[in-house]
C-alpha cells in the first residue's frame, strides 16, 4: 500500500522540530496544534501543515479580569442541609466549598437574589426570617421550626477557571496567579472579547485554525475545601448562572427564574433529572445567547481568513451540537476527545460543520508513557472500539494530544501509529459520505431525545460509574453496529408521535432519572402512543426499569405490553407461576454468559406469554412479549463486551420482527463483525480483538464463506460479481 | 427429675385409645384435640384431659347455606388490565379466576357496586359507558379512549371456602360437596349461627372447650381458573365484604367506599401498602363487627360451661388479638402455630386471654413422617428457635397437630418430644409471670404498629419469600432477646410523639411500604419527632429502605441523621469521599462474615462522620452515625443467624450509647445467650445450637465464667450470693 497523507493532527512543542517532521511523514500529519501548556516555535509554524492555535475566550486575561469582579462568573450554590435544633438556625453556607474558586456575592441584594428554604416542607423561608452576617459568611434563620432542616441557596463569584484551577493543582503550579473567568453578559467583557481577539489574530498570522477551548460557559466543576473535586456534571449550567442573566432570562421568556430552579435540591438539574419546564427555558435561554455570542467571534474569525474550529468540551455549556442554536454559530469544525465508539460518534454526527476531529487515546502524558509499560495495547484498545463506529460514520480527521517528545520514545507506539493513521485514511477514502448498511432503525427514548444524541448517562466526560455502565453498554454497542441510531424524547412523542421510520424504540435507565423517564410515563399520551405504535408492529426494548413510576397497579406503565413488572413488595401476595425459562430463544442464541451488569432485582412475569430467556436467583433478567402485530424485550442491564454487543443486535432484530434479516451482511463469530456499502458494492470484514478470529461470513445475498482474520484485521472485498 | 404432667395437648383420632393414653403418660398431655379430619371416640373423650373440639361457624353448613345465595359470603375482584384497542373494549372479567370458588354477583346492580377504571388516568369510566353481558360474564366499555388501559372490580359471591377448597383439592376429595361460606352479617344466617352452636354445644357434652377455627372471615385466598392458589393475603379483608357490609359501612362512619378502596389498584390493600384513611376505617368497621358476633359466640359457650379458644388463622380476620376490639371477645384462649421465636411471641403476647397456646413443628403428615426421615430434627430446630422466645414470654401451652399413629412409629421422635414437653414445663413452672431481664426497650416503627404486632413483613402464614427474608430476620432475633419490644405506627409518633421508654427504634423495609413508611415521611411532624428524639438521646436503627421517600433533596427523610442516603443517579455528580471503613467497631466485634441477605445498593456515607462498618461493592451496608446526643446504624438487611442476632444485639446496643451494659448477662459465644430473672434470683444459659458449645458467661454483677453446655442445653443457676 503507497504511503498516503492527511487527516492528522499532531500535537508539538518547542525544541523538537526535526522529530515533528519525522513523525509528520510517518503518521501522514497535515495539521499541528499546540496544547494548554505548549506553545509551538515559529519553525514549527512553518512546515507544510495547518496550524491549529488554542484559544480561550473567556478566561486567562487577568488583566482584563482582575478588579472587575461584577463581571466575574457567577454560580448558585447550595449550603449543606442545616438541622434546626431551635428556633434559631445560624447556616455556615460556605461550609464544603473551596473559597479560592468561590465568594459570595455581596454586591447583589442577597433578599433578592438568595433563598432560604425549608427542606422537610420545600416551603420558601420569608426573607424577613432570615438574614446575612456578611463578616462570617453565615445565613442566620429566625422563628426556624424546630427539627426541620433548612438550606441556603446563594450567588457566588467563581474566581478561578475549574480547568486551571484543576490543572493548577494537580500540578503544583504555586503561586502562579489564578485565570478568573470573566463573563461576557456583562458588557466591558463582551467588548473586550471582540477586540482582544481581533488583536490576536492580526498578531498570529501564522495560525489557520482558531481552536476555541471552548466559549464562555465552563461545565460544572465545584471543588471542595479541600481544594478538591465536590460536584462535577459534564452538562451542567451552573457556570451559566449570574444576576444580568436572571434579569435578561425575565426579560425574554416573561418570568423570573427561582434560585430554586437552578439548584435543584442540590441536584443542580444533572441530566439524570427529569427536567423541569423552567429549566428546559433556561438551557434554551443560555445556548441562543451562546450561539449569537460565539457567532461574532467566529465572524471575526472568518473574517480574517482562517477557520473557526470549537473543542467539544471545558466551556462547551450553551453550544450543545445537537442543540437548535448550534448551526448559527457558523463553525468549521468540532475537535473532541475519543473515549470509545460512542464518543466517537457523539463528534462524527455532528451536523452543520464542515469537518469534524476526534483526539484519540493515549494521551502522551507520563502516566501512560513510562518505562516499562506498552503504550500500544491502550491506542490498540481505542482503536478498536473507535473503528466500529468510525466504520458507521467515520470523523473527518484523527488526533493525539499531549507531549509528542514523550510518545517519539517509544518505537513500537510511533510504528502502530503509522499503520493506524494509514488505516484510518483507507477507510475514510473508502466510504466517507457512503451510506452503510443499516438492517434497522433504532430510537433511544428519553427525557432529552436529539439534544443528548450520544450523551445519555454520562456523569463526568467518559469516566465509569457503578450505575452507569450497565446502560452505557447499549450506546457503545449500537455506536458501531449496522443499524441507524436516533434520539428521540418524550416531549417528541407526546407532541408528535413516535417517527414514521423507526423500528425499534429503546428505554433504558433506572427508575425517576431523565433516561427512564419518572413522571413522564403518567403521561396519557406519552404510553398511549407507544402501546399503540408496538401494537401495530413496532419493537420496544426496556432496559433496567424502563417505563418505571409507580401507578395504577404497574411500577412499569408498559407492563402489560413487556410482560414483566417489577416486585416492590405490593404484589406480593400474587402468586407468581411464569418462571420457566424458554429452552432457546433467538436472541440468546450466540450467549454463553450472561452479564447484565449492575442487573435488576425482583423482575418478574406477567402472563404466561412472557419468554423468559434468563431466569436465575428467583427473577428475570432476560424475556421477550408479544404485544399485538408488536414485540417487547425486557433486559436487566447491558454492560458493553462484544457477547452483549451482539445480544443487543438480536433482541433488535427480534423486537423488530425482522429475524430472517438478521444474517443478512453478518459475521457468526461475535468478535467480528461485517459493514457493506452497497453503493460502491463493498464490505468491510473486522476483526474487533486482539487475537485471531475464524468467523463464517454472510453477504448480503444469502451466501457465506468461512474466513480467518489477523488480530485487529479489517478487510475489504468487493461484493460479488454474482446475484 | 421428676416426671411433671400438664400444659400439653395433643391430637387423638379414631381406634388409637392405648397408644394415645401411653402418649399422654410420657408427653404428661393433659388435654386432647380432633382436628380438621379426624373425629375423637368416645372413650378417648373420657380419658382424664380436657376435650378440645374443632368448631367451625360459618362454613361445613351446606344445609343452611344453599340455596341461600344471598347470604353467601362475598369478595371484590379486580379483572385484568385490557388494552383498549379502539373505542369498545370487552372485558372478560372473569378470566383467571376459578368459577368453582367464585361466581359474579348479578343480585345487587353492578352499575351501583361495580367500577370500570382507566388505568391509564386512574379515572372512573362512566356506568352510562359500559354495560354487563351477565351470559358471558363481560362487560362492553364504549367510548374507551384507544390505547388507555381498563380494569372492572367487580363483586363475586365466594361459593367455595378456600380452607376447604384446598384440602379438597389437594387431597382430592372428587365430588365431596364443596363448604359454603356464609356471611354472618346476613340475618338468617346470623340466626343460625346461634341457634346452632347453642344446639351443638348441648350436643357435645364432653367438650370442654370449643376451638373456633376461626370466626367469620377468611384471610384472602383467591384460587386461579386452574385451581390453583392466585392470591394469598394472611392479613387480607377480601371476604369481608358484601353489599351488607358496604351498607352498613356507610351508616356507621357516614360515607361510602369505593370498589377501588377495597380493590386498590389490584394491590388488595396488603400489608405492604400504606392503609389509606378509607381502608383503615374499613378494618376498625370489620373488627368491631366480628367482635360483637363473636362474643355472642363466646357467651353461649360460656354459658354452656365450657371454655372458648379461638385458632389463629383461617377465619381470623378482624379478630386481630392486639387490635382495639378483641379484648371484648371475651375468649379464654387463642391457639396458633408456632413456626420460630416471632411467630411464638405473636401468640405468646397476646393480651386479654388467660391463656394461649402454640402448636409446635413438625406436624404428624407424612410429608416429615415418612421412612428413611428423622423428625426429631425439624422438631428440635423448632424447639430451639421456638424456645429462645419462650425463656422471654412463654405461651401457656404447647400442642402438635396431625396424625398421632404416625409420630407414634418414631420412638426417637416420641421420646425426644418427651425431653422437650419436660423442659418446656420446668422454663414454665420457674419463670411464667416473673419478668426477664432486659437491657433495652426497642419499637418496631412501621404504619400498623401495635396492632400487627409480631406481623410485619409477613405475607401467607410463615411461607418464605425472598423480598421478606432480609426484614423477617429483625424480628425473630428479637424475639428471644433480651431487651423489650413494642410496635408502635407513624399514627402514633405524629399524634403523641416517641413514646416515653423507648431506647431504640427500628425502621425496617424497602420503600414505599408499610414498613418502611413511604409518603409518611413527608410529614414534618413525624420527621420532626422522630429527629429531636434521636437529637436528644434516642437510639434509630434503619435496615433495608429506612425513612426513605423521594423529596426535597434526599431519599432517606432521615438522611442526615443516619449519615447515609441512596444514590438514585440524580447525585451522581457528587463526589463520594467517605469509602473507608473503619477497622473495628462495637457493632460488628462478634461477626466473622456480614450477611446482608438481598441487601441494598447504592447507599453511601454523606460526611466524614458516617462510622463505615462494612463497605464493598463500591457501597455501604453496615454504618453508625452520631446524631446530638443519639446514635443511628444503617443495616443493608438482616436475615436470620446466630451471627446476624448478635449483630443486631451489638447495634441496638450501640445506637442507644450503653455499650458498657452489653455483657451483663451475656454470653460471648454467639450460639449461647443467657436469660436472667432478677426477681427470682435465677439464669438460664442456653445452647440454641445442635452442638456443644463452650463460652464464657457474664453475670449481672460483671464476674465471668466459662462453660460448656452439650447440644441443645439449658442450664439453670442460682444468682451468686455475693454482690
Ligand atoms: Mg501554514
Ligand atoms: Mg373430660
Ligand atoms: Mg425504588
Amino acid at each position: 500500500m503507497n504511503k498516503t497523507r492527511g487527516r492528522v493532527t499532531l500535537p508539538s512543542e518547542g525544541n523538537f522540530l526535526n522529530e515533528t517532521k519525522e513523525l509528520m511523514e510517518r503518521w501522514g500529519a497535515d495539521a499541528i496544534r499546540d496544547s494548554d501548556g505548549t506553545k509551538l516555535d515559529d519553525d514549527i509554524k512553518q512546515l507544510d501543515a495547518k496550524i491549529y492555535t488554542t484559544y480561550f475566550v473567556a478566561r486567562g486575561h487577568n488583566d482584563f479580569a482582575e478588579n472587575r469582579i461584577e463581571e466575574c462568573q457567577q454560580l448558585y450554590l447550595m449550603s449543606m442541609f442545616n438541622t434546626a435544633v431551635s428556633e434559631t438556625v445560624e447556616i455556615d453556607f460556605m461550609k464544603g466549598y473551596f473559597t479560592e474558586q468561590v465568594q459570595p456575592d455581596y454586591i447583589h441584594d442577597p433578599k433578592k437574589y438568595w433563598e432560604v428554604i425549608d427542606r422537610t416542607t420545600g416551603e420558601i423561608v420569608e426573607p424577613d426570617n432570615w438574614e446575612v452576617d456578611e463578616e462570617n459568611n453565615c445565613v442566620r434563620v429566625k422563628k426556624a421550626i424546630p427539627w426541620h432542616e433548612y438550606t441556603v441557596s446563594f450567588l457566588v463569584f467563581a474566581i478561578w477557571d475549574p480547568t486551571h484551577m484543576y490543572n493548577h493543582i494537580t500540578n503544583n503550579w504555586g503561586d502562579k496567579p489564578h485565570d478568573i473567568p470573566f463573563d461576557v453578559r456583562g458588557p466591558q467583557s463582551n467588548e473586550y472579547m471582540r477586540s482582544f481577539l481581533t488583536q490576536w489574530l492580526r498578531d498570529n498570522p501564522d495560525t489557520d485554525v482558531v481552536r476555541f477551548t471552548t466559549f464562555f460557559y465552563h461545565f460544572t466543576l465545584v471543588f471542595n475545601n479541600l481544594g478538591k473535586e465536590k460536584f462535577v456534571d459534564w452538562f451542567g449550567y451552573g457556570a451559566s448562572v449570574s444576576v444580568a442573566a436572571l434579569d435578561a432570562f425575565e426579560k425574554e421568556k416573561g418570568y423570573r427564574l427561582r434560585p430554586e430552579d437552578i439548584v435543584d435540591q442540590g441536584y443542580y438539574n444533572t441530566s439524570f433529572r427529569v427536567p423541569t419546564p423552567a429549566f428546559l427555558d433556561y438551557m434554551d435561554f443560555i445556548q441562543k445567547f451562546v450561539a449569537e455570542e460565539a457567532k461574532k467571534l467566529v465572524d471575526l474569525v472568518h473574517e480574517s481568513g482562517k477557520e473557526a474550529m470549537m473543542f467539544l468540551g471545558d466551556n462547551w455549556i450553551g453550544t450543545e451540537p445537537y442543540g437548535k442554536y448550534f448551526e448559527k454559530i457558523g463553525l468549521d469544525a468540532v475537535v473532541g476527545s475519543v473515549g470509545g465508539g460512542a464518543t466517537l460518534r457523539m463528534i462524527a454526527d455532528i451536523p452543520h460543520v464542515r469537518y469534524t476531529e476526534g483526539r484519540f487515546l493515549p494521551y502522551f502524558f507520563p502516566d501512560t508513557f513510562y518505562d516499562g509499560n506498552n503504550p500500544v495495547l491502550e491506542a490498540n484498545e481505542n482503536w478498536l472500539t473507535a473503528r466500529r463506529a468510525i466504520l458507521r460514520n467515520p470523523v473527518d480527521r484523527i488526533g493525539y494530544g499531549g507531549y509528542l517528545s514523550l510518545a517519539y520514545k517509544f518505537p513500537e507506539f510511533v510504528a502502530y501509529i503509522e499503520k493506524v493513521t494509514d488505516e484510518f485514511r483507507e477507510i475514510y477514502d473508502t466510504i466517507k459520505g457512503v451510506k452503510p448498511y443499516s438492517g434497522l432503525k433504532v430510537a433511544i427514548l428519553n427525557s432529552w431525545g436529539k439534544l443528548r444524541t450520544w450523551q445519555t448517562h454520562m456523569v463526568a466526560h467518559a469516566l465509569w460509574y457503578k450505575q452507569i455502565y450497565s446502560y452505557l453498554g447499549v450506546l457503545e454497542s449500537l455506536s458501531g453496529a449496522a443499524v441507524d441510531v436516533s434520539f428521540i424524547s418524550f416531549d417528541d412523542v407526546i407532541s408528535d408521535g413516535v417517527p414514521e421510520d423507526v423500528d425499534v424504540i429503546i428505554n433504558a435507565g433506572d427508575e425517576g432519572t431523565a433516561f427512564s423517564g419518572g413522571e413522564y410515563w403518567k403521561n396519557e399520551k406519552l404510553v398511549s402512543a407507544i402501546r399503540s405504535w408496538i401494537y401495530n408492529g413496532g419493537g420496544f426494548i426496556g432496559i433496567g426499569e424502563p417505563t418505571a413510576c409507580q401507578h395504577e397497579g404497574h411500577y412499569f406503565q408498559l407492563a402489560t405490553a413487556l410482560g414483566v413488572d417489577k416486585e416492590l413488595g405490593f404484589s406480593l401476595s400474587i402468586d407468581k407461576y411464569f418462571v420457566q425459562p424458554v429452552k432457546e430463544h433467538f436472541i440468546s442464541a450466540d450467549t454463553t454468559t450472561f452479564d447484565f451488569g449492575e442487573s435488576m432485582k425482583n423482575i418478574y412475569a406477567l402472563t404466561e406469554h412472557t419468554e423468559i430467556i434468563e431466569y436465575s436467583n428467583g427473577e428475570i433478567h432476560l424475556s421477550a412479549h408479544p404485544f399485538g402485530a408488536g414485540r417487547t424485550v425486557y433486559i436487566a442491564g447491558l454492560p458493553y463486551s462484544e457477547e452483549n454487543s451482539r445480544l443487543l443486535m438480536r433482541a433488535l432484530y427480534y423486537a423488530a420482527n425482522k429475524e430472517a434479516d438478521f444474517k443478512k451482511w453478518h459475521a457468526d463469530n461475535i468478535y467480528c463483525e461485517v459493514h457493506a456499502y452497497p453503493s460502491i458494492r463493498k464490505m468491510a470484514i473486522v476483526n474487533n480483538s486482539m487475537e485471531e478470529q475464524t468467523t463464517v461470513v454472510y453477504d448480503g445475498e444469502g451466501k457465506s464463506k468461512t474466513v480467518t482474520l489477523v488480530p485487529s484485521e479489517i478487510r475489504w472485498e468487493a461484493f460479488p460479481n454474482e446475484g
